[in-house]
């Protein structure tokens, strides 16, 4: 068992059940490591997604295009996370969304037969993905309350309250984007607070 | 075990498990039943949500109020779902939203900690649950798509070829309201298809 390989991913599933080191073999042996470049593209919008990922370092972004070409960034997952073109993983079918690594980045990845597998017959990894599941619709949920009742201005200040690295560490254009405002507001709203 | 109460129940989960009546029995016993009126509130923003709640016959609406007190439709929840104000029901938190019964509806609703309890000791139904929580996710994952990548008409016909039931039988202020535009827009699409 290589520590330095998985010791994120043991600690993620250690935090909700216990594993002993024989069955936590069993359960990396699913699992294959890939360093990936800046900008690399892992899955194109018409085609099916594979893989579910677990970010060790760096970050991914599943994003869309609109009708006009346009850029649109669905989801953003850091390190410690599991993340893909849920839809598109799930149910087996082509994606509406490209994935992305924005950063340098490190995961491990597992293909969809393998996790299904892992789900019908690893102790615990019903809950443990159940319980991350839950976090991850809360999530997408908060994302709509925003989209749907909030103005640019506070979506920026709820967006800083709650996910400050974020605005830290992504190119301001990713921002925006993700806050579906222009980089002209972005940068008046960061100048301003 | 009265048929006519737990028979939708029962459907929702032979459709992923088998369950005997014995057990069956068990699981039901957590469930009271409800009758609830037309524009009935279930839950107040700021309330802590107590329940989850599995719709027999009629409509819940999970809503917000914005800046200027305009309500937005986050989720529609229709017959044999569950539904509720996830966040709050789920982290026990103050909720962002209301719930609220569109039409004359029956429900069935179980508490926090006999939900929680069922997931821990029901053979089955955290894998039921799980299945479930995935199309929830992959439903709220679209309205995001939606929000932030189609315009209005596209948007109107999404639901339609989506969701067809939503737009007949709702009221045109609802309908406008879940897909973020005006009736003056949605009568205009209305009109023209």
């Amino acid at each position: 068992m290589d520590e330095n390989k998985f010791g994120q991913l043991k600690k993620y599933l250690t935090d909700y059940i216990a594993v002993n080191d024989e069955m936590f073999s069993i359960f990396c042996s699913k699992f294959k490591f890939k360093t990936l470049q800046r900008n690399e593209v892992l899955l194109k919008a018409g085609d099916i997604c594979s893989y579910m990922y677990f970010v060790k370092s760096g970050c991914l972004r599943i994003f869309m295009l609109d009708a006009e070409g346009k850029e649109a960034t669905r989801f953003l997952v850091f390190e410690n996370k599991f993340g893909t073109a849920f839809p598109s993983f799930t149910l087996q079918e082509p994606s509406m969304a490209f994935i992305q690594s924005l950063e340098t980045s490190e995961v491990l990845y597992i293909s969809y037969r393998d996790f299904q597998q892992l789900l019908d017959s690893f102790p615990g990894w019903e809950k443990v993905y159940r319980i991350n599941l839950e976090k991850d619709y809360i999530d997408s949920i908060k994302r709509i309350e925003g989209l749907i009742t909030v103005d640019a201005k506070d979506r920026y200040q709820l967006l800083l309250s709650e996910n400050q690295m974020l605005i830290k560490r992504l190119p301001s254009k990713i921002v925006a984007d993700y806050l579906g405002i222009s980089q002209e507001t972005l940068s008046r709203l960061k100048s301003k607070k």
